[in-house]
């Protein structure tokens, strides 16, 4: 046993040698940044080593570390197993994130499937020995009361408030009884599990508010930033790989239970459900279930429906008997938390033509017609999310947001208005987008040669070559943060893909740009993508410009929705049944429209303004 | 801490001072009899302190202990509470139980709620991207797999066993999937819980055959022998009584679940229903629910109904996915056992006058009218089982089962053969019947004085005088046995309840003794009582002596129904609201009925055959 110590926190602790520093220290809940889940690729998981031995310089190592860093101490701490005590200097700081809690709520009835009774129980009598169930029964319509329940309850006269569900088939169970009057308290709580952020609502179910509201990392980044990280997480470790991943998430949204009791002052044995929207890989691995199939090529998943669950099954922390629903999802690329949105935007009773888009890491699209639905899933990679970037990092304080080119120089603005550390997804949006409005990159993704621009042009001093390759420099002091050509080339193919899916979803359904009415953009990314950034980047056609409607984390409302109303629980499984997924790459000629749509829109200054000449629709 | 070591075991083991040494050897699951719990009543709970210092002696152990047993270190563990080394002999031994396995079964249909389907899980491919659940719904029919099945299974090709369930609704449900074809293996077990003995049969639920068989002393009666005492413990331990009773039926189940497996050469995992027969005492412990209102008047319990309930969630370990179901009761008094009981003698369907009777500590009477049914619970006391008999003792080995005395002396027979050691309920009955016939005992119940007896008598010399009591001598040697004239009384007030309880119900069905066709006997006790004991010591009267059947553990015989057959669960639960409780005590003229049945039979010798004649029906 040796002894590492954490030189910003002071925090120590005894580690067994035999693991890499990356394990070791994730062990102990100390963060450190790996999008690549310790395969030694993405470079990001640096640590100083300010004492002790780490041993030697891999040559991975030197290919990803700069001479500087590797002269400093730096090492990628999933490349070396220490075998000494340690004094550790961390690289990244657990930032502030920036998280989208709120969003558009439509109209819609309150008749939760969980509600409160009053019962009076009668002191028996010699000749009316009736059983304490078959008083409870008589009153409520419950045949039985669960085992579960009797067990925690004493026979006495007087009042007890029993807490009723009402099931999919339409049943009465009795989930609870409490002694007294406790009708005043009933919560639930909505949630919305994105690969990243966790958002939770507390909901007093009397009422319909949303009563405290809190977020939080993804515990399960521990095993990687993406889901398919986490897949492979779970394809490495078969024995106990998907219980871990569920430990990790469980544990994030009880924490966040208690936070949200805390700050509405209740008790969490006053949660009786808890309602959950997610993607359908995030709802496999809450459930505990192989996501093994969702990661690789057929794509089938190993559950679509909803389903509502004992929560303390899983490990939640509630009342005793609280339930858990699961919206419903389509496929393995069209979660349930895009089925919420679509219902949240109303798309399956709209009489308009509405295209439902939500960028991320995927970009999930769903058109409606009228009410008929077509939906498909476009692998966009995590560039949008400022992942797999140079210079990129997640939406917290000190990330770019915005950018602005101009012959005074590059403006930034920062998320917190802290020093720039990096590239957010919006921030390395804005960066192309600007990239392209200035001409620095061409219609087809490359860097102008500097050469080729005048030695007077403000842009020649913000190109740099480092060997053949061309960089922007945003700023060298207090980071270095640079787009590179790789950069640009991940938005691009990320912009192809959205934008491709986007032109064969419209296709699909037999219609045109112009039949258009509405394009709702959801999500916690989307809401931060202003239509200059989505439009000018390429990432959706400038005619669509108009007919944007943002409309927030409709994952987490949809959530709310389910949780205050049985009848959108209903409507939601109904909608995710109707929602026709089509698989972009079985469609003919697909291919030639991804190619299409990876040209950037020519909007360079001085060039034209009509956009997307080359692209046309397939049929 | 000390040392406590057993001399006969050599088991050795530390103590904290504080608790009484029955609490201490109890916690170390040393075997004491203790019937009365540690109360200071009953003087069972003997042990001999070899070495140590156990404490100055009680008043109550002078009381209750003789002298030789006190010049000899004996003492009672329930009233010391060491405070040293100690050596310890103990005084009982753990014996090899009477059990009783076997019983009449009737034809019945087999359709058993569980059954297990072969389904083929086919490839997915790009275009056909079906989840997993929804290939095995479609051929399952039920809607969903629950999220714990999903969550042991990965996602191939090929073929699965799906085990399934359907409910008491009518519903499908899906248990359990098992890779590959494991249709062969279906296991059920079908246990009776009785107060004192636990019986359990390994059920192969494809061939309906009884496959393995275990007894085993109930392990709660560490906690008292009877259902009141082991009440009295929850009343007195309201956090963790009900709990820690629960833990000691449970851990008795798992460990003959895992001796029928082995003896079957099975895994538990095979095993997916557990159907369970008891008195409402035990049926409420096994669950954790508070019996506290059973043990007092009015007597109302906390639940009656049948329930199909997880077998883990009160932690009986057999295949993930596994139920558990209760069979149903009528009142406090009237237990599962006993509707099973009527179920499997056909009570409901008899188109005779049928009286059904289980003797123990209470007996339960039900009476079928042509398929209308009365039943009542007679409050017997221990004595019929052997208990708060002086001489008394449980069935096992050397226990008197029978006795004969005559002229030659006094004949007993006992268990196994082997020395006596004491009476067993079917013992004290022979013992009574005989003191009875040979007018040792009069009508009364009381000792004819021995003065009264010709010098020449035998049955003098069978007589000895403690003071001014009366006591019957069977031996001296090895063990000193008496029947004493309070054991007598025990006796008589067993017989007082039981058969005033059989004349009362007859007189609420309107019927008389003359009208009865049949006289079912069933139970572990009842099936070691000859029709001579039962007539001769007045329990049941002399006219039904040709219309006895025994019908033996049919509370076992009802589980194994019920695991075979969801015919049988629903007659059983429709049949246990058709019985109609009578409650003896608050019938008019019920005292007088008791008293009259206190008589003993006037069968003595030389006496008239003629029985009962104070006995008249109340109406």
């Amino acid at each position: 046993m040796y002894k590492i110590k954490i030189v910003q926190t002071e925090k120590e602790f005894l580690y067994e040698p035999g693991k890499t520093l990356l394990e070791i220290l994730l062990s102990e809940n100390v963060f450190v940044d790996n999008p690549c889940n310790g395969k030694g690729v993405c470079g990001k998981c640096k640590v100083r080593v300010v004492s002790g031995i780490p041993g030697d310089l891999s040559s991975t190592e030197k290919q990803l570390l700069k001479q500087e860093e590797i002269d400093t101490g730096v090492r990628l701490s999933c490349l070396i197993r220490p075998d000494s005590n340690m004094e550790l200097e961390l690289m990244q700081k657990e930032r502030k994130h920036n998280v989208l809690n709120s969003g558009y709520v439509p109209e819609f009835a309150k008749d939760p499937d969980i509600r409160k009774q009053l019962i009076r129980i009668q002191k028996p009598s010699l000749t009316d020995q009736t059983s304490f169930e078959d008083q409870v029964s008589r009153q409520t319509e419950c045949p039985v009361i669960p085992a579960e329940v009797l067990s925690r309850i004493h026979f006495h006269e007087g009042l007890y408030t029993a807490v009723l569900h009402e099931t999919d088939k339409g049943q009465l169970e009795l989930m609870a009884l409490e002694e007294g009057d406790t009708s005043e308290l009933l919560y639930g709580v909505a949630i919305d599990i994105g690969t990243t952020t966790v958002v939770t609502s507390l909901v007093n179910m009397r009422t319909s508010e949303q009563a405290a509201n809190d977020s939080m990392i993804n515990a399960q980044k521990h095993f990687g930033l993406d889901v398919l990280t986490r897949i492979t997480y779970e394809l490495e470790n078969p024995e106990d790989g998907a219980a871990r991943l569920q430990e990790a998430i469980v544990e994030s949204i009880n924490a966040m239970i208690g936070n949200v009791c805390r700050d509405a002052g209740i008790e969490k044995e006053q949660i009786y459900e808890i309602a959950v929207g997610a993607n359908s890989t995030m709802m496999h691995m809450l459930l505990g279930v192989d996501a093994v199939s969702i990661g690789k090529s057929p794509y089938a998943p190993m559950f679509v429906k909803a389903r509502d669950i004992a929560a303390e099954s899983i490990g939640l922390k509630a009342a005793p008997g609280a339930r858990l629903y699961c919206l419903p999802s389509v496929s393995s690329y069209i979660g349930a938390d895009i089925v919420a949105g679509a219902y949240v935007c109303g798309l399956q009773e709209t009489n308009q033509n509405v295209l439902f888009i939500d960028i991320g890491t995927n970009g999930e699209i769903v058109f409606s017609n009228h009410g008929e639905l077509l939906c498909c899933s476009c692998a966009a990679g995590p560039a949008l999310e400022g992942m797999n970037i140079s210079s990129g990092m997640r939406a917290c304080e000190g990330a770019i947001e915005d950018m602005k080119i101009s012959e005074e120089g590059i403006h930034v603005k920062t998320i917190g208005d802290e020093p720039p550390a990096g590239l957010c997804g919006s921030g390395i949006m804005a960066a192309v987008k600007e990239l392209i409005r200035t001409g620095i990159v061409r219609k087809d993704g490359a860097f102008v040669k500097p050469d080729k621009l005048e030695e007077t042009d403000y842009r020649r001093s913000m190109l740099q070559l480092n060997g053949k390759k061309r960089e922007f420099v945003i700023a060298k002091e207090p980071a270095s943060l640079l787009v590179t050509q790789g950069d640009v080339r991940q938005v691009q193919l990320a912009k192809g893909a959205i934008l491709s899916g986007f032109y064969a979803l419209l296709n699909q359904a037999g219609k045109q740009m112009k039949d258009l009415d509405q394009v709702m953009i959801a999500g916690q990314f989307g809401a931060h993508l202003p239509a200059d950034s989505l439009i000018g980047a390429g990432i959706l056609p400038e005619e669509i410009r108009d007919k944007l409607v943002y409309v927030g984390n409709s994952s987490k409302t949809g959530a709310y929705m389910a949780l205050m109303s049985r009848t959108a629980k209903r409507e939601m499984e109904e909608l995710a049944g109707k929602m026709e997924y089509v698989e972009l790459g079985t469609i003919e000629g697909y291919e030639r429209l991804f190619a299409d749509c990876l040209i950037f829109p020519d909007i360079a200054e001085g060039g034209s303004k009509g956009v997307f000449k080359r692209v046309r629709p397939l049929l």
